[in-house]
């Protein structure tokens, strides 16, 4: 699994255990792509400050789905659903999927 | 949803998150069914003691719920599986869906 993807699972699955400082600095490097610079000058830290404060973050939503497994099990579920959509002929089964996969 | 079925539920999705100690007391209460008398002998508590880890481990898991909404989205994708189980023909759908349904 690339990096980013498993961050991205990761904070969408435990991202609100973090606090609000914490859920803000890493979707705007993580996500809105912004420079470790840009952030620190934004929020008055330094460039180490962002850089530390994103690693932990990573560190605490990986610890919790070291306890948890919960994005784990989504994956396996998601590649049996999609397993259903390809193989089933009816409509309401098909839909179904689709909605799970939405939804996961 | 009754009460201990909701108990049991968050439990599984996010009981790796309490104590040892909190763990245990939850277990012997809830699950293995101990009276709160028979648990503050054991662990030398008292019987409101006990009373009171239960009371403080619940809401640990309910707001861990309210936050991350998992249990949620999981109740809701077991419904649409079991559906696809339901009326699916073919035997690989159905066997998928039993599997999804077993780790759900």
């Amino acid at each position: 699994m690339d990096k980013l993807y498993e961050q991205t699972l990761l904070y969408d699955f435990y991202g609100e255990l973090l606090t609000e400082h914490q859920k803000k600095i890493f979707q705007e490097v993580i996500f809105d792509d912004c420079s470790l610079g840009e952030v620190a000058k934004e929020h008055g830290i330094s460039r180490q400050g962002v850089h530390d404060m994103i690693k932990r973050s990573s560190l605490i939503l990986e610890e919790y789905e070291e306890k948890l497994g919960l994005v784990r099990k989504f994956l396996d579920i998601k590649e049996k659903v999609n397993r259903i959509k390809e193989l089933a002929d009816d409509e309401q089964v098909r839909r179904l999927s689709e909605e799970i996969l939405e939804e996961l």
